[in-house]
């Protein structure tokens, strides 16, 4: 059955930027068919009421923890969160059915905000991919394997049989992609990240883990090495295009050389970064050097929002005053940067991020019904500094329309949460809250 | 006849940061008449359903420029854009009519998103004056006069007649105060910036204008005074409490013991200062000296969103990164800058901006019910981390529902539209799209 979607204002984020003014799409299946001005379309099938909103290609989330969405809100403005607060949370509450429940939310969440494939990596990811499988959402996702004691794995380094377990269940799925992802190069040693690329190799799937994100992680690696995160990760060969490195906050001229070199994919997450006082990774030198860059959202207990609309602001006004430059990257960069270039990180870009025929049928339609949304003259402008979540009309994956009007097609919000919230019950107000799970000062 | 809001988890903004977990708050006439938690509610008129969202003082903008909405999304990303494409663009098209269906509408948005109080200056102000009293909106207006040729001003200096005769006309209006509002430091010569001052004097009106934003009007006062903007504002005698000064971005210590001491309320906009890659204001520096220090939206072509929430995290992230501390800055503090700090600045905090017995009911309720709004365990970092203006429920201002589940109340947007859209046919495509007005290279 045929379906298109009209009258809508399209952007593909082709090579050629092409765009229609007043376009329409339309999917057979999973795939984009036919595409163009309006002028040229006859009707067949069902037919989508576009109303003058942005078609765009659906959005690429190249970083996130899913299963984290019960912490959300809880100790945002504290120092050393992730091993003072996060770390000790996770061990003591972070189980199965939470990862199930609250990634299933948070999917939900995503989906709403046009975001069409995610990169997840975390604990108990079998989880995970469940609660995408049942949103058919597209992704790719990591068991994560460190050498500490984590809440899937009480004996450090036995991560690494789930995740092979992980692997081969999920490695012939439609839409999901397993892949291995050790936690970060300073809690994982030379050994388990050798073994995780073992891993990749010997099953082909995509390696992803957090890289140069930490001050405490470029000390290390300094006294410990005389090299960057980047230099050792080379040095012991687990640098190269299967390898997805999030955050690389903190590059030398080498470290870009390296990525380059090694053709690997760089997921930059500006809103976790900067929350967190971290640094604005140089990514116009990334880009400059020919390294493929994308954007995450991070975990939504690190950015809190799970869209890429907001990580579009932030990464404009954040890389505007880095390079003393409103000019630099221009909304339609950055709307690229969203989408076709985050395809390009995940090596999906066969597949999705734009809107191409024969390319899967992975599309947004943002409304300008909205206040906010007038007048949008520059389509991009309007996506980059205007428009929020809330926005989002219609979203479709692989063909199927997920969200319609707003609101999830074939699952129900409400329930969803309701499940989560007696997931949560187990977490106790005074910990949670009142933060005394903290550790340190 | 009495309202009353129940079951709301109420965050009052006030001197002890008051919260009730499920609370009610109850508004007579235009005031707060009573408010806390729901065991001690007695029914008595009308009760609105507060469904457990986030009840909150109305937010309040200390800086924009509404009459410009209908160039939204135009040259975004080009250098020098101010003096290149928009003063030509307002030279050529802007017009009474456009100014006041153009504020109609970025009124509507604003009230939309929960702001209740908004400091705007610009040309005709008078068509933003009927606006803004057509909309019901708390402000203080200013026209705009320069030593230059306006779009409302042919003749250089004539302006300061148009501003005399507004302020006259509108000096006793319930919730509008008219102000005098030069454009800026070096677009204002020195007997213009006194003529303002005197005008202020002379009708007790508050005073506004753009102060220390350009890096060529620090370079101009460097080179003609020796002297910051600041520096020369005080040394003319124009800084003092009636001043509100927008953008205060490059500041030397002189400059904030001088803002200090002479008790200058500043309007300080992240949005707009980072997306023209100007820089952050040290906002630290100014509240550890006591200044206050409220948030602006700046104009829709500038900052392009209207709503406080987004400036709140954009504030936390560029705050949090200067100063290299995710823990300065704690979601609680910006709340309170978009609420009673702005409030002070505008010097109307006896009337608005927290939720306190006696105070005008301005007011907004945030729902938690949309899929980025939960966990919220701690309101205010919903607010600042994960909200957008689109969660914006209900809002009251002086005791009147503006806006009932996220729709305008006895206004209707689509005809506020459609007015605007006829009136911006004049502006011509070539003009304004492929940016044929555009001066020098």
């Amino acid at each position: 059955m045929k379906k298109s979607i009209i009258n809508a204002r399209i952007i593909t984020m082709d090579e050629k930027m092409t765009e229609y003014k007043k376009g329409f799409l339309t999917i057979e299946d999973d795939k984009i068919i036919k595409l163009g001005d309006m002028g040229s379309f006859q009707e067949e099938g069902e037919t989508i009421e576009g109303k003058n909103g942005i078609l765009m290609p659906g959005m690429i989330n190249t970083h996130t923890h899913l299963g984290m969405l019960p912490f959300r809100s809880l100790g945002d403005d504290v120092k050393d969160r992730l091993r003072r607060f996060l770390f000790p949370l996770e061990n003591k509450y972070m189980n199965e059915k939470l990862v199930y429940r609250g990634a299933r939310y948070a999917l939900c969440e995503m989906l709403l905000a046009g975001v069409t494939t995610v990169l997840d990596m975390y604990y108990f990811e079998k989880e995970t991919a469940k609660a995408a499988d049942d949103m058919h959402i597209r992704a790719i996702l990591g068991e994560t394997v460190a050498d500490l004691k984590t809440c899937d794995c009480r004996e450090p380094g036995k991560g690494f049989f789930y995740a092979e377990e992980f692997i081969k269940e999920w490695k012939n799925h439609k839409l999901i992609t397993p892949c291995i992802a050790p936690h970060a190069t300073n809690t994982n040693g030379e050994e388990s990240l050798k073994r995780a690329k073992k891993i990749s190799e010997t099953y082909q799937v995509p390696i992803t883990m957090h890289v140069a994100e930490m001050d405490y992680e470029m000390q290390y690696f300094k006294e410990a090495y005389s090299m960057s995160p980047i230099e050792f990760l080379n040095f012991i060969g687990c640098l190269d295009t299967s390898l997805i490195a999030a955050h690389c906050i903190y590059l030398s001229e080498n470290d870009i050389a390296l990525l380059k070199k090694q053709k690997v994919g760089v997921a930059h997450c500006i809103g976790s970064n900067t929350k967190s006082a971290k640094g604005v990774a140089d990514v116009k030198a990334m880009l400059d050097a020919g390294i493929r860059v994308g954007l995450g959202t991070d975990g939504p207990t690190s950015g809190n929002t799970l869209d890429l609309l907001t990580q579009f602001k932030l990464f404009a006004n954040f890389q505007k005053l880095k390079n003393q430059d409103r000019s630099i990257f221009p909304a339609h960069e950055i709307v690229a940067l969203g989408t076709i270039q985050g395809a390009k990180v995940l090596h999906l870009d066969k597949q999705t991020g734009s809107l191409e025929v024969g390319k899967q049928a992975d599309l947004v339609l943002v409304e300008t019904d909205s206040v906010n949304m007038f007048p949008a003259f520059n389509p991009y402008s309007a996506l980059v500094y205007s428009a929020n979540a809330g926005n989002v009309d219609t979203v479709f994956v692989a063909g199927r329309c997920l969200v319609r009007h707003k609101e999830l097609v074939g699952a129900d919000l409400k329930s969803i949460r309701n499940d989560l919230v007696e997931a949560m019950e187990e977490m106790s107000e005074s910990d949670i809250v009142n933060g005394s799970v903290f550790v340190g000062a």
